[in-house]
């Protein structure tokens, strides 16, 4: 008999797991507080390692189960070990779609071997197969890793690489591209490609896991599904995010790239639509559309591929107290654009109007987001929103403040004419504006 | 026959008033689209007035009706002319609880005056009295202008002087106050008054109004008796904002002033409690506790009044891309200490560490919170939290990034030393920190 494997498991976890004569791979059944859980034993990583045993329900949902003294335990099959050789991309099924999936990084990169227990920071296919066999009836898989990056590490040099990447793929001919990526700085990413990438023939996928790896559970399996199903069949051509709906499994959520917010530090349903409806939904691999307004998938239409951004463009959150000085700092050392984030419809102190009359005179392109994060900017109502018009300062209506930042970082990639940038600021290029809603027009909100 | 009174309207709206032979006061009835509506016909301001007919509801609140050719006017009724006499205070129903309201200015303080039409930007009783009547039967009512201000021009040299202002107040007696203030940094306020104002012994509630002075309806009646039924009557002392709960004009939601956030540009229910309940709930003027983690009304418990703030306190939102020498630049001029809004669970690009290192080394207090907004900060899950925590980076749970700046304003207009700085801002002063929900903790979320 081989040495049977318990990676990751100690301590009481692993006692009871040795008891039912049980190893990583079979197929356990655990009854508690009357709930009866059946799926894959799966290694558990280092956090709670001696408490917890984590299993793979056949949703592809990963759970950990608390051992308490009433938690009973069975053995109930010898698993398949989900160790799958890595199937050529020719031999897979030639009738279904193409999806290159592109792993920069993050927790979904970093969990999905369970295999070994170990916290790998790349994505294979070989790793993809094993974990999410689901995907092999979805599409061909080809995969990529284009770097292993916490995402709070990637910076606009990386969101080049990345559109650049992606825009190889579209002239590979992939019918969409899924594009692995932390979740912390996920949305800025999304924002950037939706710039960087227009007239897009295809969907690309933005996907995360929000299950960290002191966890154990993890959504990376239903958010990988979700974005590839998206990826392969989504009626749209656009850059989207794909995560969970709610805390629970049943639906992931399609998010436009440049209207999406991580808003929770730990939940699977972090990422919010802002300001608009998400794009579609996905439940039982079925998509929904949630909107009318999409770009249509259509592989003939030619990728616009305009990688490049500036990084001398400041995001400064506004703040009773702050010093209008900082200010200055970002004229000293030449920037090109300030985004503010303001307070209510587009406000900030006018102890800040001198330093940003200045910024102005020094040909910076100044432009205001509210720090409310949901609503419109509307900088006529008051007397300190009139002011900054007249200072130059430009409203950006109900564009997020990190969208404005990296839509202004990709403008002065593209022109170093401040005419042209502004221009460019105030026109709708990839869904950042929304148009104005009844009620806000009725002012019945 | 007095020269009738048609305050703002212009165009089309004043030619209805004038074929209906109304004039600002009188009842009238409007009915469009099958609903109706019957209110005093109350002044328009700038914005829509030849478009809008404005009525004061008997619900208090004041809708504007967009004039269409079906729209059906009639007068039913002169209307006492709404032009009260202020009542001296020793008129009052002796009864009743003492309310003392203090105006700092804001839209709620500019928009009460309907009787004239003019956007006034003071709050006085008489001006109270003659929008709100509500008010008289409620609360023995005593106002006070402490300055006219719209709340992006309130620094932390005025939250000394509120904070004074209210002192004064608790000293002769009062049963509550509210403080008018401006939304756009009304929570900044509320957060403030929450460390300097600590023990209490009656309720201090914080209320603006949304509705704008170019929108032809207003929330600031509706909020006002809310604010001035919680002074008056709530069980809790605590620093609170009373604001719509919904879009709706139903029920008040009182937010604890350390876990409140301004969401939305626009919408009437702006305000949010953050990870948190609300304290409580107003209908119909029925005050109902959400919690009973509170802090009890009790006249005759001791304020203790700390209402110093330093402004050597910076706000730094992280963005990829962001230029680390900018955290030198508050190295250089001295400051005491840096909130850093970070991702995810805590996180900034590790091009930002040598900065940081520096800024600890030059003995300013670093701390970390989250850009989601919602959630906790967890700095032991991954390498670039526990990097950050090894610099000497503190970690500040579930604390709004707001409130850890205006905390940290406070703790230095405390105290020069370091050590004991550190120590405050890791104690929970005012509800700034919630404990972990079950969900939390269990990993279910």
């Amino acid at each position: 008999m081989a040495k049977k494997e318990f990676s990751g498991y100690k301590g009481e976890a692993l006692e009871v797991i040795k008891r039912v004569e049980a190893e990583i791979g079979d197929i356990i059944r655990v009854t508690k507080n009357r709930e009866v859980y059946e799926g894959i034993l799966i290694p558990c990583s280092e956090y709670d390692n001696e408490k917890y045993l984590v299993i793979k329900l056949k949703s592809g949902y990963n759970i950990g189960i608390r051992i308490t003294p009433n938690t009973k335990i069975e053995k109930i099959g010898k698993g398949a070990k989900p160790a799958f050789a890595l199937p050529p991309l020719a031999g897979q099924n030639p009738e279904l779609p193409k999806v290159a999936i592109i792993s920069t990084g993050g927790t979904i990169a970093s969990r999905v071997d369970y295999r070994t227990g170990a916290v790998r920071p790349a994505l294979t296919a070989s790793d993809l197969y094993s974990v999410v066999p689901e995907l092999a009836n979805i599409a061909r898989i080809d995969t990529q890793i284009l770097f292993s990056l916490f995402s709070e590490n990637i910076t606009p040099k990386h969101w080049t690489k990345i559109a650049n990447a992606t825009a190889k793929q579209i002239a590979e001919g992939v019918d969409g591209i899924v594009i692995a990526h932390g979740t912390d700085t996920m949305a800025y990413t999304a924002a950037a490609l939706s710039f960087a990438l227009q007239n897009l023939p295809v969907p690309v996928i933005l996907v995360g896991s929000q299950r960290s790896a002191d966890r154990p559970s993890s959504d990376a399996a239903t958010n990988l599904i979700g974005a590839v199903t998206a990826a392969a069949k989504a009626p749209f051509a656009e850059i989207a995010i794909a995560m969970h709906e709610t805390p629970s499994d049943n639906s992931i959520t399609l998010h436009r790239g440049t209207k999406v917010r991580k808003c929770h530090t730990s939940r699977r349903d972090t990422f919010k639509s802002i300001n608009t409806t998400p794009i579609a939904k996905i439940q039982d691999q079925k998509i929904t559309m949630a909107t009318e307004d999409y770009k249509k998938r259509d592989q003939t239409r030619k990728l616009a591929l305009k990688p490049e951004f500036n990084e001398k463009v400041a995001l400064l959150k506004f703040y009773p107290g702050m010093n209008p000085t900082a200010i200055d700092w970002y004229v000293k050392n030449e920037y090109n654009g300030i985004i503010l984030e303001g307070t209510g419809l587009g406000h900030v102190s006018e102890y800040c109007f001198d330093a940003i009359k200045n910024a102005v005179e020094h040909n910076i392109v100044v432009a205001m987001t509210s720090q409310c994060i949901w609503g419109r900017v509307n900088m006529n109502v008051y007397n300190s929103g009139r002011d900054l018009l007249a200072l130059g300062v430009i409203p950006l209506e109900d564009m997020l403040p990190e969208t404005a930042l990296v839509k202004l970082m990709w403008i002065f990639g593209q022109t170093k004419n401040v005419e042209e940038a502004k221009k460019l600021l105030k026109t709708n290029i990839a869904g950042e504006f929304s148009p104005r809603t009844l009620s806000e027009k009725e002012g019945n909100e």
